[in-house]
């Protein structure tokens, strides 16, 4: 049985006629396909493919997640985070902590260099400095894995500005993103959209 | 015949090992393949194919080196600025004049207004309000046109940090933007790097 979630009411008007019922990105996609496919592409590639990186899906989810809390875009944060708890076996609380200070949290050496380097490239990618570079190899990141957090991060702040510059909803529910959460972290990204099986 | 570019010795290092001879993106794009197909995917879709936006190729290129230049990507802003010259009749004038000040520049007023909404979009996406969507629509840009420069202007910040955030190469000489410049105004984005027929 598949169950769609619930239509909530947003508390802001989109900028342009969105349709209806579906909340941030998703709202996007159904308008524009064009797009959409491109986009699904490159974030599935980039988050949830064992293949495509050396970094767990939950550890790049957590890349997105953090980065997108920095850009305080609540629908990115809020779902990612989700997703990541998921990808990450239902640790919430790591979640938490990675978003509130990464470098106080439960983490690897390695995942706390790579988050400094998606905090500088969150501001501008000219920040991130020759110094951030040795602290992460030193803490035994590749230069792919370097590779892969600079383009996560340098991702959501595309993703983050696309949902928030068209105002897009961010439902207030937790419920609707540990649903999206539970989904993606099963499925990627490449099938339809809310739908809870 | 087919006359590859010079290779330039590089005034910096990249942070990360990336293939010799190949600048700013595409020597990540040689890095990164599984990751390079949505990005280039993304962009000729965004940028050059005529069906999937009213808003002109040269009108688009416009909105990328504005948004690259607001970003300081060297690289970026020269590169999307010598394709937006020639997807504008050679008229090299016109992209100076935008990127230095797009409403005081001969474009339309449609343009300027979309132009004032990439530049929202480049600090933070909720930083775009009503007013600016309005001043968009009283001046003649449609949902999709409102749409597709929020996207862009994203996308940008997007390109920007990736290109910036690993410290490519961006030549010096114009020669070698304005032959990139030629040849992806003519060809668009799937095809080989670097390569001046």
């Amino acid at each position: 049985m598949k169950i769609f979630l619930p239509i909530h009411k947003p508390s802001n008007m989109p900028h342009i006629a969105l349709p209806a019922g579906y909340p941030g990105i998703r709202s996007l996609f159904m308008y524009s396909p064009v797009t959409a496919a491109p986009l699904n592409h490159l974030v599935q590639t980039l988050l949830h493919d064992p293949a495509t990186s050396t970094l767990t899906p939950g550890e790049r989810e957590l890349i997105a997640t953090y980065t997108s809390s920095l850009n305080q875009c609540k629908y990115c944060a809020s779902t990612h985070g989700a997703i990541a708890k998921y990808q990450l076996s239902g640790d919430g609380k790591l979640v938490e902590d990675v978003v509130r200070d990464p470098q106080s949290a439960t983490i690897s050496d390695k995942l706390k260099a790579l988050l400094k380097i998606a905090a500088k490239v969150q501001q501008d990618g000219k920040q991130v400095g020759e110094t951030d570079i040795a602290a992460a190899r030193k803490a035994g990141a590749t230069d792919k894995e370097i590779h892969d957090t600079v383009l996560i991060a340098a991702a959501f702040c595309m993703f983050n500005r696309y949902v928030d510059g068209l105002a897009t909803w961010a439902p207030e529910d937790p419920a609707v993103y540990d649903a999206i959460g539970k989904q993606r972290a099963t499925e990627g990204y490449m099938t339809a959209p809310f739908v809870i099986k």
